[in-house]
């Protein structure tokens, strides 16, 4: 019995000892992060001197350029780039649209194209418009109403979900698949209310797709401000005559040469365990990209540095990969997990940062709920810093080809503050001065805690998953 | 033993059954902020039409005549005013700043007058400089090295501390207490860096004191902001014989009358307890005030709105209290303490927002352990709502006078997020459009919560303390 009490109490002594140095280690994290980080000025430079970097676009090179250089000043193991082929969508000169209540009679409302658009016919498309709050509406119509006219997609963001990303979800079907659909009933274009739950006067760009839709079939689509979208329902509902005017001269070029930027610190001890950290490199093209993703992208990048920093010495190798493409075709993400898989690289972990660069809340786990009861122990780590959404979900976009690679893989994403993400999504006023420098850097301190104590802990959680699968 | 088992089937039956109304009611409040808020609206003509609103300034008289009427607009059972004496101080012309160094050669600085101080002689105070980074470093200086100088206190405010109110209460010492200090070893003036955590340009003001020192003694006081502070700090590093120039005319005037304004919902069962809600309405005037404490106000005049657009009737009396002076006296606070104190009106619960209108993320509660647990108990019920943090502590500076009229009295103050808030803390960018819509919503949902709440179980909480008291 003597004996069964003194194990027990080194055990609780070890234990409490082990829970001392990830607290200290944390705190070491945290305060290099808020006094000595990085991140910061990446992003200004990121942002301010590079810009927006629309896949294939010179910015996305320039941004490809910089992020190595940066990555080889760190003194990581190895540095290199990914190639990857990307899309190559172009804006071409700046769209332009207008209400018509009668002729002459217009009113100029703000619209962008969608990213992945064709451009309307030469000098425009003026028709009337069938306001519709779903493709389900759509249908419903059928194609006599809708031939020849514009449909306008008018759901908003439903504002009584606390999660903003869960009424982006809840509308997002309409920039997405709205063409594919009106196009089907012969429609002449399309104009969707901009996924923002504030009204204000920014359209927000954003994914499209065509399927397979054949080219002569194919019709433009735009997003409108919701200003301008509550003020063209509002016009319709008084007279459902009025016509719209757009016009944007968009392009999708030939695919071209890309690259995923990768630096890693090679592990001490399991170099064949791969932990991946990363954010997307490229961006829309109307603001600068400093949410979206630029701020994913530079807490990335300090994760290993504040490792560096912070003096440990992983055991196993972290990977910072600076996705190419997530935007309009996910090829880095795909490419990423294509060359990991044919390889064989035995990848453990990984974690996105894609949620915008506000005050990180905590994180979403994609994993059995063996591993998510043992990450739950971690989270009392975490209280000092204000960290308290543990949850099980999505990790993010980039990393989840990686999936495939391996059944036991761990996926987490980093899920901060989401009220204010939308206000900036993929529209022109996504830019530095939205960033504050407190917010971005605890959430790359943040990170780097989870990676820490991945790391540190990895290979018992991972083995405890095997077990139970076996 | 069936007996036993059937009653505590229903009391637990009964209590899940009661946590189900309450997470109904919860949701109910969320929703209607957030689709049908006041707040944001209420904000936009307090920070746009009125704008800062200093004691005894006109715009401090026009808030007070705006949120009455608009709480009169409410259908409440009584709107009043409460008259209270407030100081008046206004800054005159605006402030001007420079560095010398050398006859003619001179760079300009961004300085603002703190709140309270008196005027630079006429043609302003030019001398050279001390740089200190405390009280403590001045006093070692000694009265030979001060006398006829400028003191700088530069003491920049802890970046690692998480809760940036904590590094604000480490720093604040400078502003308030500085030129007292530097007075009795014979200063000619007092300069002190912002209490802001970002490198800016922008001045921050905020109260100071001469204490009982004779006027004649009393030298003038401002704050550079925290560019500048860098910039004259890293100036002196190079030449010790640098000059500062600064002149301000600003002046305290006579006291002059103002008003807390009141708004009640008389409770159906226990008329006689009340229950306090508030902000403060006065503001520094560099801004519009629009997160300190124009947020506080809006959200706590929306507390009694949201409860009546919920449908809940409360049994206790529900007050809200838009409390006047805060920043230079807290003439209100006071006041209102004295009144109820002197009715001998029984308070049970105060709660206060003045920390920002950011993502609410919970509270803390000035009480005895037992209300704490008792407080804890409702913890799960916020968590669909991302509010976390209940913690003991203080409620807030306006309600806190009201603690001497009750010692079972409890306060509580909200807690938003505070990595942005010093970046707009009394200077002239605590501005509107530092305020999201949603975050303000969310705040004055999760203040009428606890209001809903302390309403509800108020009275065994407090039956329950008086036990254990007696």
């Amino acid at each position: 019995m003597k004996h069964i009490v003194a194990l027990l109490c080194l055990f609780i002594s070890l234990q409490s000892s082990a829970q001392k140095v990830d607290a200290e280690t944390l705190k070491t994290i945290y305060n290099t992060s808020l006094t000595n980080g990085k991140s910061y000025e990446w992003l200004d430079h990121l942002s301010n001197q590079i810009g927006g970097r629309l896949s294939g676009s010179l910015n996305a090179e320039r941004a490809v350029e910089y992020t190595k250089e940066e990555l080889e000043s760190l003194g990581l193991d190895k540095v290199w780039l990914q190639p990857v082929m990307v899309p190559r969508w172009v804006r071409g000169a700046p769209e332009f649209a207008y209400i018509e209540t009668a002729p002459g009679k217009t009113t100029s409302v703000n619209i962008c194209a969608l990213g992945g658009s064709i451009a309307t016919p030469y000098g425009g498309v003026k028709a009337n418009l069938v306001e519709v709050k779903s493709i389900e509406d759509l249908k419903a119509l059928g194609k006599e109403k809708i031939k020849g006219k514009i449909v306008f997609f008018n759901r908003p963001m439903q504002a009584d979900l606390i999660n903003t990303f869960e009424a982006y979800s809840g509308c997002v079907d309409q920039r997405y698949s709205g063409a594919i659909e009106a196009a089907k009933f012969g429609a002449a274009g399309v104009i969707v209310r901009s996924m923002n739950l504030r009204l204000d006067d920014f359209p927000h760009t954003g994914s499209m797709s065509y399927g397979d839709l054949p080219n002569s079939q194919r019709i433009p689509s735009a997003a409108i401000s919701t200003n301008d979208a509550e003020l063209l329902s509002g016009m319709l509902s008084l007279d459902k005559n009025i016509k719209l005017y757009f016009s944007q001269n968009c392009k999708q070029l030939k695919d071209v040469q890309s690259y995923n930027v990768i630096g890693e610190i090679t592990g001490s001890e399991f170099p064949n365990e791969y932990i991946v950290v990363g954010g997307h490199l490229d961006s829309w093209d109307l603001g600068d990209g400093s949410h979206d993703d630029g701020a994913g992208v530079v807490q990335s990048m300090d994760v290993v540095r504040l490792l560096k920093e912070s003096g440990i010495k992983p055991k196993r190798s972290i990977r910072v990969v600076l996705f190419m493409n997530e935007e309009n075709g996910l090829r880095g993400g795909k490419k990423y997990a294509k060359v990991a898989k044919a390889k064989g690289e035995n990848h453990v972990f990984a974690l996105e940062s894609d949620s915008g660069g506000f005050t990180p809340r905590g994180f979403t786990f994609d994993c059995s709920d063996a591993v998510f009861n043992k990450v739950l122990q971690w989270q009392p780590l975490f209280k000092p810093y204000l960290i308290h959404y543990f949850e099980k979900g999505y990790g993010g976009a980039d990393i989840n080809p990686l999936k495939e690679s391996s059944k036991t893989l761990v996926l987490a994403g980093l899920r901060p503050d989401t009220q204010r993400y939308f206000d900036h999504h993929h529209a022109s006023n996504d830019t530095f001065d939205a960033v504050n420098k407190r917010e971005l850097e605890l959430g790359a301190a943040t990170m780097t805690a989870l990676v820490y104590l991945f790391d540190k802990y990895g290979t018992s959680t991972i083995t405890a998953e095997k077990q139970l699968k076996n």
